[in-house]
């Protein structure tokens, strides 16, 4: 019997991303990828000079490094990546499920990113680590549309990759409306909006929050307003001039980490 | 008579600066030098496609562009610039002298940024962004061991550049020695420090404030630290991860300019 072409298509999907392989560059993230448990690691390319300079991490992966000529480093990185000498081929991180991962109570108030079409990966990058230092529980992106796990994301990330959570999702819209279901407060971050971040946030201080930010330029998409409960704005004083989306995301999460006192 | 050595090497380094130019690149950077009456314009290289996108900007700035085919851009930028067809040869800006533009009383209290030795140009761009959007005066770097004015620090400050001083002093610890005589609370930026950035910013609210932020790695030098009046730490909620300089540099800007309620 001849398989339907939906199982077809939902086998070739899985086997696509079983074979999906991401290369990690960089002494940081090569390092923190090697300590990484979680981390499905397949092979190591290093220099001499940053084998001994990894030797303790490498020893914890228990990884056997290919050694390559610095002059003719073997690694397929794009030209330009700044690999001091390291790669590692890895495959994504595998943290499960999005909605166990927020609806767990822990007994504090958390704190979740997300991403409404951010591609830049350096800004994702950046945005991971002040969602690590500010304590929050995921960051979320939809699959489509969005930076994904990359070397150069995890590069910027500088080992935040590898303990924030960072999961795909189908579609944006959806995971607002199960986020308001599930009670947290979702908060779309626009430069017009009229209530500032930091009186949102104390005002509701013992609620979970996710925070809701759009790309440069475009901003939020109106289905994506729609969908948040409040919109609030980074107070400024100045008439022009904007914030990059990572500056505007660590000043957002750390006025909700605030929140708590 | 011949002229002493000094005078040889002050005409020298006065010839070298006025020589100095700078190559601005991408529509953005381009767009707002056309439109600041204080910057010196050279020479303006556009395609056809961003001649007519910055139609306006180029008829303010008088200028007659040189137009290049897209496929032989002629303007003399590094490899893998992204330049969107469009670069401007300037004059770095002259923002006059740091201690009038500091000591300046306008009612309020001033913030001013202090960089120790910040090199890449794009965190220091990114810094001038939030500097611009919190209502700093003015950004101050030593001469030496810091970003220059450059295309690619123009680009990530996205506008910023042309509105938000930034000023090379010859020594930062000098300049720190004034800033305390003059009054500014110094604070130097610490993941180690005792207190929080917001508590030091609400004690002394009407104050005016010099933020001081080192490379990320190394951070402050010694001497630095030594000469600022109070350190001071973003609070984090994780053990590890750390932010990024100028994420950092957003979240105390943001601190500071809550000072005043």
């Amino acid at each position: 019997m001849k398989k339907p072409t939906w199982v077809i298509d939902k086998e070739r999907d899985k086997r696509a991303a079983a074979a999906e392989t991401v290369w990690l560059f960089g002494l940081h993230a090569v390092r923190d990828a090697l300590e990484n448990p979680a981390r499905e690691r397949l092979r190591l390319v290093v220099t001499r000079n940053a084998a001994d300079r990894l030797a303790p991490a490498i020893a914890t992966a228990g990884m056997e490094p290919e050694i390559a000529d610095p002059r003719k480093f073997p690694a397929p990185l794009d030209p330009g990546s700044v690999h001091q000498g390291a790669a590692l081929e890895v495959r994504p991180l595998n943290w499960g499920d999005w909605q166990s991962l927020c609806a767990r109570d822990d007994g504090t108030a958390a704190t979740i990113v997300l991403l409404d079409r951010v591609t830049d990966p350096h800004n994702v990058g950046a945005i991971l680590r002040s969602a690590e230092v500010f304590g929050a529980r995921a960051v979320l992106a939809p699959a489509r549309h969005s930076a994904p796990e990359s070397g150069a994301l995890a590069k910027t990330a500088s080992g935040a990759l590898e303990r924030m959570p960072y999961l795909r999702v189908q579609n944006l819209g959806d995971t607002l409306e199960t986020l308001n279901k599930m009670a947290y407060l979702t908060i779309g971050l626009d430069g017009l909006a009229e209530r500032e971040i930091g009186a949102v946030a104390a005002r509701d201080a013992r609620a979970n929050m996710a925070l809701v930010l759009g790309a440069e330029g475009p901003g939020l998409r109106e289905r994506t307003k729609d969908l948040c409960a409040v919109m609030a704005r980074v107070p400024f004083q100045r008439d022009f001039g904007s914030l990059n989306v990572s500056n505007a995301a660590a000043v957002a999460l750390y006025a909700l980490s605030q929140r708590t006192g």
